[in-house]
C-alpha cells in the first residue's frame, strides 16, 4: 500500500483544489437572532440518536403490538427526534489539535470559541492564549444576557469553555472561579465538583457567588421562587449524583418524580433570563457522554431522551418567538464507539430488551457491587438482583414470565462470572493494567462486572460498542429558526462558532 | 424503565406533531439535469470516510514530516474525499421494511425505486409488486440513455435494483435475463455470478446479450474499441476477481498497473453514453462493503479511494457542463459496525499501520490460507508471511527495522493462534455453530484467521468492528449540480428516489 501513496496524495490535491467548499455566509440579510439557543449532546453522534430511535421504535409497535407480528403493513419505524428534522443538518468534524479524537474540553472550546486546540484546555488555543467565547462576546459587544446549564457539574469541560481559560480541564477549583468573574446570568443543573478548593481550605464557591450579586438556589423552595426578579442566578438540583463526588443531576433512568431534569433548568432558565435583552443560553447533556462511557446504552437512551425533552422547551419558547429565535442542536464528539448491529444478532435487534434495564450503570457499581465486594457475596445471589435490575436471568432461574432471549448462554454465563470475580477483588489488589484488562475493562474506574452486564445486555438488543473512549466520528448540527440555513453542509466543529459570530453581528 | 413508557411516547407524539420537517421540493425553478451521476459507496457510512480521511491525512503528515513530530502549528488534518465539500448534504435513513438494518437489495430498491422493502427483493415493494426503478423511468420518459457501473458482478444487489424484479436476490440467472431485457445502454465493471444457470446448463447470457444486438467487450483490446458508436455496450475487466466466483474487479489493493479500476469504467461509460440524448449513470462501490464485511480496514480505505476518483471523473465532466449535471455521492447502509476508536488505544490512532497491509482479506484467504490448511504449515512459518503482507511481528522475528507498534503482544499471538489453529481445520469438521465461534468469526465464509489479522492490524491503528454485517446508521447523502439544493436534510433513503422523480420532471 505504501509504494503508491505518493500518487494517491497528489491525485488528493488536485481533487481537493477542485472541490467545491461549502457556502460562505457572506452578506446576511437577516436581523440577528434575539434568543439562542445551543444544545450539545456530550457523546451524541448519528449512532446514539439511532439506538434512540430504534428502541423508541420498538416500544411504540410493542406498545400497539405489531412487534410480534411484522408485517409489511407494519414495518418497524425508528422513531427518531423530532430535532433530526429542523430544517437545516449539517454535519461537524470533531479532530482537535492534539488528535482525530478530541476530549470534551477542546470539543467544547471549538463550539465556544472557534479555534482548534489541545486536549484539556478551555478557552484556549493551541498556543495557550485565551480566546473568547461566543458567550463572552455575546454579553461584551450585545448585551444579551448569558446562561449555561449542564445534567453534569457546572464546572465540567463543556459548560466551562464558555467561561474559562485555563489549559487544564481539571483545575475544578479554578474553572470555579472564572465561573463567577463571567458574571453570566444564570446558571443551571449540576453543581460544583470542588466548592472548597482540591483540599477543601478555600473559601466557598457558593458563598463567594452569594457575595458577589448571586441567588444561590439550591432547595426545592428557593428555586420554585426563582423568576425574571431573581436578578443573577445559580440554580442547582436539590438532590445530586455524588456517589463520585461528581455533583451532576441524577441519570433519568434513577430519578424519581421529585428529581429535577434538563428541562426543568431550561424552562427556569427562560424564566431568569428573558426579558427586553436577547439571551444566549447553552444546554448540555453531560451525562449522556457518560453513559456512553461506560458502554450503557438503557441509560444513555434515557439520557437523550432528558436531552431531547429540554430541546422540547426551546421549541415551544421559539413557537412563541419564530423570529427571534434560533436552535440548534449538536453533539460535541462520539463516546464508546457505538454500533447498532452485533455479530451475534446479525442483521437483527431486539431494542426491547433494553426496557428491562432499571438502574444506571453508576449507581449499580455504587449501590450494589461494591457492597457485594464489602461482603463477597456470591456470583449466583448476586444475579439474583441483575435479573431484577436488568433481566438477564441465569437459566436455573428462568420460569414461563422470563423473556426467551433474557436467560443467559454458558459464554455469557462465563464472561459474566470472570468480570463478576475481578470486580470482588479491591482495586489495589487487582491487575488492572494488563493489555487483557485493558483491551476488555480498560480504565480501572470502571467496575468490570458493571461494564459486562451492560454490554452483554446491549449486544442482546443488537448493540455493540468498540471502546470506553472517544472516536473520531463527525456529529450531526441541526438548526432552526432565524440564521439555520448557515448550519447546513459538513464543516469542522470551529464552523459552529464562526457561523454564530457572522449570524449575531459580532466582531472577533 | 418499562413503567415511564407510555409517558414517553405520549410526550414523543406530542413531539413529532410539532416537529417541523424538511422542505418540500414543490415547484422547482430550474431545468431537469441531462446528466445524473449516482454514486453509491456500499458499506460506506461517516466511519467509513472517517478512517479514509484520517489514514490519507496520517500518511500525508507522514509523507510531509510532522507525523512525528506533531506540534500546535502541525494538527492532525484528515483529508476528507473532497465530495464531502459538495455543496449539499443530506443524512438518509436507511431502515427496510423487514428490519431496522436493511440488506443491499432492499436499500437499493429503497433509492433506486423509492419504496420501503423486504431484505432480500430487487424492484418490488413489500407486498410483492414490481415497481420501476429511476433508470426505467428515465428510459421510458424522458428518453435517457442509462448506465450501469459495479465494481462487484453487475448482477448484485445494487446494480440489479435498477434494471431487475425478483424477491430474491440470489436468483442471478433470473436477474441477468433481467438486465438483458432492461435495454439500458452501458454496463461496466465486473461480470456475471451464473452467466449459465444455476447448473451451468443454460443459454449463455453474453451469447444473449450479443444477440439482443449489445457488443459485448471483456478484453483489453475490445474495451479500448469502445466509444459513442459502439452502441449498447457490456465492458467487463478482462481480469476478474473470480476467486469465490464473484466475476468482481479485484480489490484496489490487490490490483496491477494493467488492471481495471471503477473509474475507467465511469470514463468509458461516458464515451458510451454521452450524446445529444441525456445520460443517467449510477456507479457502485461494492467492495467496499465486501471489505467491510470482512472488517478489513486497509482494503476498505483503497476501495474507498478507488470510488472517490471514479467520482472525480465525474466531477471533471460536470465542470465542462455545470448546468446540466448532477451528481449524487451516497452509502446505501453502514457496514462492519466501524468505529474509529478502541478500548486499547484510548483517544490515540496510529493509521499509518495500516499502510503496511499489501493484500486484501480474501486473496490471503484463498492464496495463503487454504494453501497452509492443505499443507498443515505451523503457525511460525505462516507468520512470516503475515509479517510480509501485513507488517504484524512476532517478538522473536523483529529486527531494529521493525515499527515497534507492530509487534505483536503475548494476547494478540494468542488470539492469532487460536484463530490459525481453527483455519487449520477443514471447514466441515469445524464447530462453526457454536455462540462462541459466532460471536468471535461470524458466518463460517470468513476464515478466523483472516478475520483476527486484519482485525488486530486495525486494532493496533485505533480501529474496531462490532459485526460482519450491516448495522442501521444513517448515511451520507452528497450532492452538487443541478437540483442538488434539495438533498439536504434527514430523510428516509426512499427520498432520494421522490426528489430525483421531481427534479428531472418524471411521472411515478
Amino acid at each position: 500500500m505504501k509504494k503508491i501513496l505518493p500518487i494517491i496524495l497528489v491525485f488528493l490535491l488536485i481533487l481537493q483544489t477542485g472541490c467545491v467548499n461549502q457556502k460562505n455566509i457572506g452578506e446576511l440579510n437577516t436581523r440577528p437572532p434575539k434568543y439562542v439557543f445551543l444544545f450539545i449532546g456530550d457523546g451524541m453522534g448519528w449512532p446514539q440518536i439511532t439506538a434512540y430511535a430504534n428502541y423508541m421504535g420498538t416500544m411504540e409497535a410493542d406498545f400497539i403490538g405489531t412487534l410480534a407480528n411484522p408485517t409489511p403493513e407494519n414495518p418497524p419505524v425508528p422513531l427518531f427526534p423530532s430535532f433530526t428534522r429542523f430544517p437545516e443538518m449539517g454535519i461537524a468534524a470533531t479532530q482537535d489539535a492534539s488528535k482525530f479524537i478530541a476530549d470534551s474540553a477542546s470539543a467544547a472550546t471549538a463550539i465556544a470559541s472557534g479555534v482548534i486546540t489541545l486536549d484539556g484546555a478551555l478557552g484556549m488555543d493551541a498556543f495557550g492564549n485565551p480566546v473568547p467565547s461566543i458567550a463572552e462576546l455575546l454579553r461584551d459587544q450585545k448585551n444579551y444576557k448569558i446562561g449555561l446549564v449542564s445534567s453534569v457539574s457546572i464546572d465540567h469541560a463543556t459548560p466551562s469553555a464558555f467561561y474559562s481559560h485555563l489549559l487544564n480541564r481539571r483545575n475544578y477549583y479554578d474553572i470555579a472561579l472564572d465561573l463567577i468573574a463571567s458574571g453570566f446570568d444564570y446558571f443551571g443543573g449540576g453543581g460544583f465538583r470542588l466548592p472548597y478548593g482540591m483540599d477543601g481550605d478555600m473559601p466557598g464557591i457558593l458563598e463567594q457567588m452569594e457575595e458577589a450579586g448571586y441567588t444561590v438556589a439550591n432547595t426545592y423552595e428557593d428555586i420554585a421562587a426563582l423568576g425574571s426578579d431573581s436578578g443573577k442566578v445559580i440554580a442547582i438540583a436539590p438532590v445530586l449524583d455524588n456517589d463520585r463526588g461528581d455533583a451532576a443531576l441524577l441519570y433519568t433512568i434513577d430519578r424519581s418524580e421529585d428529581d429535577m431534569s434538563l428541562s426543568d433548568f431550561v424552562r427556569i432558565g427562560i424564566d431568569v433570563l428573558h426579558g427586553e435583552q436577547g439571551f444566549f443560553m447553552m444546554v448540555e447533556g453531560g451525562k449522556l457522554d457518560w453513559a456512553c462511557h461506560g458502554n450503557d446504552a438503557a441509560t444513555m437512551i434515557m439520557e437523550i431522551h432528558d436531552f431531547y425533552s429540554a430541546v422540547g422547551v426551546a421549541v415551544e419558547f421559539a413557537e412563541k418567538y419564530p423570529d427571534e429565535t434560533l436552535i440548534i442542536v449538536t453533539g460535541d464528539h462520539e463516546t464508546g464507539g457505538l454500533s447498532n448491529g452485533f455479530n451475534l444478532t446479525g442483521y437483527d435487534t431486539y431494542m426491547n430488551l433494553l426496557s428491562y434495564q432499571k438502574i444506571s450503570l453508576t449507581r449499580f457499581a455504587i449501590h450494589y457491587i461494591l457492597p457485594w465486594r464489602s461482603a463477597q457475596t456470591s456470583f449466583e445471589e448476586a444475579m439474583q438482583s441483575v435479573e431484577t435490575l436488568f433481566g438477564l436471568t441465569l437459566p436455573q432461574n428462568a420460569s414461563d414470565e422470563t423473556e426467551p432471549l433474557l436467560i443467559l448462554s454458558p459464554r455469557e454465563i462465563e464472561m459474566l462470572r470472570e468480570a463478576y470475580d475481578l470486580s470482588m477483588i479491591p482495586f489495589k489488589e487487582r491487575v488492572y493494567d494488563s493489555e487483557e484488562y485493558l483491551a476488555e475493562y480498560s480504565y480501572y474506574w470502571y467496575e468490570p462486572f458493571q461494564l459486562a452486564v451492560t454490554r452483554i445486555l446491549n449486544n442482546k438488543a443488537g448493540l455493540a460498542w468498540t471502546s470506553t473512549s472517544h472516536t473520531a466520528l463527525p456529529v450531526p448540527v441541526f438548526a432552526k429558526g432565524m440564521g439555520a440555513e448557515h448550519f447546513s453542509g459538513f464543516y469542522d466543529n470551529i464552523e459552529i462558532f464562526h457561523k454564530l459570530v457572522a449570524i449575531l453581528g459580532l466582531e472577533n
